[in-house]
């Protein structure tokens, strides 16, 4: 029996071609990309292929523009921290949502403890952001409005091009984490109209612990990691070049299957979420219906635990996750489902689905059967389930 | 004609053995530490098991005490401003010295710009501090003293134990950057008695971009990437598992070939700097002659530019490097060798020369040849040579 995968939101596996990347650059033994011998010209040739790569990737003209960085999660740091420190003068208030990745509401957590202020908007029952409201949120002294685009948790994907309108015209910085959307949908800087925008390159099949983040030209933030000169003297330290030449073959592909990839994920989403519902009664599918994520569905299966729902699945050789990696050894419940109107309970009966490349029809399917047996014996076992069914 | 490598201070190749269980864990393309289902628990073991093996290379008792980071960099940023922010109620007053790496000296320039005051102590002839000065800096409001174990121009080792005497009797976090030191010579972090210690695996022969920053339990800092719970919630973020897996294997060898490693370097450093004593007149030998990194030589050649001759050298197939990688973008003289006392002119022509594993004495010799006709070419254009030599 082999292992089926929903949970590709926490690892996406490595392409072959990525692996092949990856593997002859482990073998080349690279220089260093800032020494001024032999050896690091090639190094720096190869970054800057990988670098050319992303920037293909989300159609940003200037390939300058894009510093790597160790992930999704350091992007996202030195973009919040970045900005609020470099803006200290202009002022304190940074605009953000309810249901952001805890990389942007702990950065925004620690901002708090130097004195800035925070005004977090509010999502609707999809998980949705309403422009107006950030346009309401912003004051004179907002230097920073940080909305993310797609949402880990539920997919909701928010309406980014309208929220930069709005902070273009009133001369806010504009950040938006785009780390589960970046290669999995089609993502266009000049388009969106964002200033700073993190991604990450496990997203599209390449490896984890490496990222990038897009800063358009002129904005002013400070780097996190200070040091040498590296990437235009925009974020210090020494490349990791095996995972970055991988991040780059991986982008590459990403550009190339996009549609493809779009298309198949939202197949076995549709397909996913018509079995939920044909199957398993007393469910909440969480998420905009139609601004989503095409690889990822949001659960919430009523009167019973998620955790005791993974543990089973992964006996069958499923693996599941309630709710993204990140959060795994917290215990609170999801901010992110409070946010759209879930309770506590439902909020702990969720699970996270995620696929990609290698899922098949027959996995959902089975998936589902397994699933359908799981709830039932969860609930045979709930107080909460025979209480609600006065049993 | 194969490249002569004089540039290990900039990149090291990676161990056959790293590049295999990189490779390795490329094919395996493990999950996510933080899933709770077994793609998670796979990668988990990967990591601890990494984890372990650094914990050995620093003579570490607990393994928690180590936080995975991208590298020298980040530990470092980590560490300097980690305390900084963390003790701000109990003072604003940092301790460093002049010769430090620039992610030191950056990071602390940043923390000047948020009203912190330093305190650099000045270093002798040799590249080293006096303990006694770093005791006469301390004051009350002093949070963090900052002392590298290695330097990175000159090799200088610096009298770590004896400062850590010192912080802790004042009771002052004690950090250490010992990028160039961590398996390069051995390092007892309970024998020093520091309370951080910032290294990276690339100065072992695993990848670049990976890095560990050792945290004595119970010493306050804020982490420099905030999100998920990570690293024991001290670092967030999907770790680099794969370069984290070389990282872990390039320890347990560092470990083993320790000795061998030392005294293999130690005897090329007697060798090149014989050779180069005996072959080139106008020279100085920077660094101090007992207490200096055994891989690395420092010499300035008088009258000549150090870009010129690494162009030259790199001609012949030789790759050196005038100073650390990470400056070879700035065009300032070394603030490393104007604090031991070479005037401008003479830092302007500094090599560092930095070998390792594969360095043979016939690339030593290849290596003297060449530049004494390098140094011979380059001085008979010299101006500056022919008025100092009434020519």
């Amino acid at each position: 029996m082999s292992l089926i995968n929903l949970d590709y939101i926490s690892a996406n596996p490595l392409l072959p071609e990525v692996q092949e990347a990856m593997i002859d650059a482990i073998r080349k033994s690279y220089g260093n990309p800032s020494s001024a011998n032999r050896l690091g010209d090639e190094a720096t040739e190869a970054l800057e292929k990988a670098r050319d790569s992303v920037t293909g990737l989300i159609n940003n003209a200037v390939s300058k523009e894009i510093v790597f960085t160790s992930g999704g999660t350091e992007s996202i740091n030195h973009a919040v921290k970045g900005v609020a420190m470099a803006k200290a003068e202009k002022g304190n208030h940074i605009v953000t949502s309810n249901i952001e990745h805890n990389a942007v509401l702990r950065s925004i957590r620690r901002l708090r403890m130097l004195d800035y202020k925070v005004t977090s908007v509010p999502v609707d029952e999809y998980g949705r952001v309403d422009p107006d409201d950030v346009a309401a949120a912003i004051k004179d002294d907002t230097i920073l409005v940080t909305i993310m685009h797609g949402n880990n948790e539920i997919g909701t994907i928010q309406p980014i091009k309208e929220i930069a309108e709005i902070t273009r015209e009133k001369k806010v910085i504009f950040h938006s984490d785009a780390v589960t959307s970046v290669g999995v949908v089609p993502i266009d800087v000049q388009d969106l109209g964002v200033d700073l925008l993190s991604f990450s390159a496990n997203q599209f099949y390449g490896p984890s612990g490496v990222g990038g983040l897009y800063i358009r030209q002129g904005t002013g933030l400070w780097s996190i990691h200070d040091g040498g000169v590296q990437e235009n003297n925009k974020r210090a330290g020494t490349e990791n070049l095996i995972g970055i030449i991988g991040m780059g073959v991986a982008a590459d592909l990403a550009r190339r299957d996009m549609d493809d990839r779009v298309k198949a994920t939202g197949r076995l989403k549709e397909k996913m979420i018509k079995g939920l519902k044909e199957n398993i009664p007393d469910i909440f599918i969480n998420g905009h219906p139609e601004h989503s994520l095409p690889n990822l569905v949001s659960v919430s299966i009523q009167f019973i635990e998620g955790e005791g729902i993974v543990l089973m699945l992964d006996d069958e050789g499923i693996a599941a996750s309630t709710r993204s990696a990140c959060a795994a050894g917290a215990l609170q419940a999801s901010h992110v489902l409070l946010s759209i109107g879930r309770d506590f309970a439902d909020a702990q009966g969720t699970l996270v689905l995620c696929f990609g490349r290698e899922t098949t029809e027959a996995d959902i399917d089975r998936f589902l059967e397994e699933l359908t047996g799981v709830v039932s014996t969860l609930r045979s076992m709930s107080p909460l389930y025979r209480q609600a069914r006065g049993a």
